[in-house]
Formats: C-alpha cells, structure tokens, sequence
C-alpha cells in the first residue's frame, strides 16, 4: 500500500519571493477553472498575477510543470483520514468531507478537467496517481481495514470494490453538477450513509 | 417524467450530402476526443475530414452548434432499458451496457471532456441535460419502478437516491482511468451486481 505523499513545495526555490508565487498560483487556479488546462495559457495567468512572463518562467519550465506542482500542492488531497472509532462515524465524515468539497466550485471545476485533460496526457495522469489518488485510496484502505478488524466489516472484504463503491457513492450526487450547472441538493447524510455502510458489507470476495 | 428526446439529424437540410456530413461527423469526434472541446478548432475538423471550412459553416453556424447536434445524435444516449423481468437481470444488463461503455476510450474521453466543459459552459450544458441525462434518467427510473411494483424494492423506495446510487455503481470502476491512463480491468460483475441490489434495496426515504 502506499503511503500519502508529501506535497511538493509550489515554489522553484528560495530566492524567489513567495507573495508573488502565491500571487501566480491563485491566477492559475483562478484560469484553470474559467479556461481549462487545454485553454488557459501562460501570459493569461501572467495578466491576471499582474506580473511577468518571466516571473512564470522563473518559476516553471512549462505549463505544464507549474500545474502539476500547483496541483500537487493543493489542499484537496489532503482527505482527513477518518478514525472516529467506528466505520459509521467514519463513513459519516467522510461523505461530509466530500459534500464539502462540492460546496467548492471551484475545486469541482478544477477537478473535472484535469481528470478529462488526464485521459489525454499520460504525464499528468500519473501526477495525479500521486499526489491525489494514491494517498486518498491508502487513506480509504486503512479505514475499511480498521472496519474489517472491529468486525464491522467481513473478513472477506474485497477491500479494492469496497474503496471503489465508497468513493463513488460519496461523490454520486455532484455528477449533477455537469447537467444542470448548478449544484444540486445534497441528500440527507443519514439515509446515504445508510446505503453505503450496506453496500460495504455486500462487497465480499 | 421525460420521455426520451430523439436525436436530431446531424444535417443542415437535404441538399448537404451525407456522405460529406459523416466525414465531418467522424473527424469532430476525433478531434474531440483528442484535442477536447477546449483545443479542437473547425480548421482542424475539416483538414481531417478533408473538406473546406465551408462545408461545415453551411452544416452549423459554430463550433458550439457543431458538437451540440453531434452529440445529440449519438448511440451513446441510447441507453437499452433493461427489462428482462426481474430487477437482477435488469441491473445485470444495465452494468453490462456501462462496462462496454468503459471499453470504448474514445466515448470515454469525449464524454470526460465535456462534463468537464458543460460545468463551465451552460448552454453546452442544458444540451447535455436533454440529449443525454434526462434519456438515461428516465429510462432507469422505469426500470426501478417496475420492481418496486413486483415488490423486488421497497415501495418507499427513495428513486432519487437509489438512481444516482445505480448510475454511480455502474461507474466506479471507470474512474480509475483517468489516474493510470490506462483501463482498469473490470470486476467479476456478479459481484457488483450483488452490491447494487443490495444498495437499492437500502434507499428509503
């Protein structure tokens, strides 16, 4: 299993001033959720910094070097790994978390292009492996593990679907989001968490 | 509750000669699926097609136009509703059509591509909405409904709920693409089909 990964610092070293890297680094989350990986570009996210070209380049060889380390660096991936002492507390804050985090359209936007951007550019998808899904799906593993040992879980677990349905079913609702363009209303917590913790110890080997 | 739309004819009139219209039908999604929504340009359509810029501006006024009537017009949506005459079969079936969907890396990447786009795109969105969500969503719940009447559901069934459950269960596996680059391979489908009964059984209000 792996371990969570340690975001990489988002600034090339220490002689450049970190205002004006958090300064770039908002510009480029600010056009990577208006614009998109594929149409935001360099001297945008300049403009909108109000620096220069070079102070990016100081910075970043490439594009896509500053959004894989932006990326990398983000607060999103850091998923509080649940341990309230029991699956259904943890179930619980963890389906709050991600209703937390559809709350942010921003991250949502950010989200659902790098992941389509992903499919095309294998770099980035393996970035992504990294910083985002590794350390999330090592988080998820020890907290079903802890089910299975409390008995809360079967023995059987096939910890791999089981991860895969928790995920999907915390994040069934904002899949709305793309039809309608805005967020649609989250369920009552109590009834999903319900669901999942049944669906759970349905996924047996 | 909608009736699934049918798709519009992807042809300006019958003086556009569909042979040309298929060229151009075949090079979009192309385009699409490999330079996304963002990146393709009409330019870049017609010299795969290897026709003029012309012969798309007499089929659509724009780009946006261009994908929209693509997209309605597509098998995708055309989503099989199951109705084999249990609620097992049914979800069997309706996991088989999502798993062969997986399978297909082009639909794979337009759709990720576009969900993305219609997030920050509204017009592209409502399009969305009717050609491709409302079809799918009316068609599984029809398929609920009906084994809510055969008593194989409660009846105070949460069909909301236990739709986004279906839709996101069927396609837990599939976002394991976008972080590897690659397919994951497929569970032994019995097994999930077991979680998703027993997941839409769990849905209540």
């Amino acid at each position: 299993m792996n371990e969570p990964t340690r975001p990489r610092p988002p600034t090339g070293g220490a002689l450049l001033r970190a205002p004006v890297t958090d300064a770039i680094t908002r510009a480029a989350l600010d056009e990577l959720a208006e614009s998109g990986y594929a149409g935001m570009s360099m001297e945008a996210v300049a403009r909108r910094a109000r620096v220069g070209k070079a102070a990016l380049y100081r910075r970043w060889n490439s594009k896509q070097e500053m959004v894989e380390q932006i990326v990398a660096g983000l607060s999103w991936h850091a998923v509080p790994v649940p341990d309230t002492g029991s699956l259904r507390g943890d179930v619980d804050s963890y389906l709050a978390h991600a209703a937390a985090l559809r709350q942010d359209l921003q991250a949502t936007r950010i989200i659902a292009d790098l992941s389509a951007e992903a499919i095309r550019n294998p770099r980035l998808a393996q970035v992504f492996a990294t910083a985002l899904r590794e350390p999330r799906r090592a988080a998820g593993t020890a907290m079903l593990r802890r089910a299975v040992e409390r008995g809360e879980l079967p023995a059987d677990l096939d910890a791999e679907l089981a991860l895969d349905c928790l995920v999907a079913l915390a994040h069934a609702r904002p899949q709305a989001l793309t039809a309608s363009g805005e967020l649609a209303d989250p369920y009552p917590r109590d009834n999903l968490v319900e669901v999942v913790l049944t669906a759970l110890a349905a996924c047996r080997t």
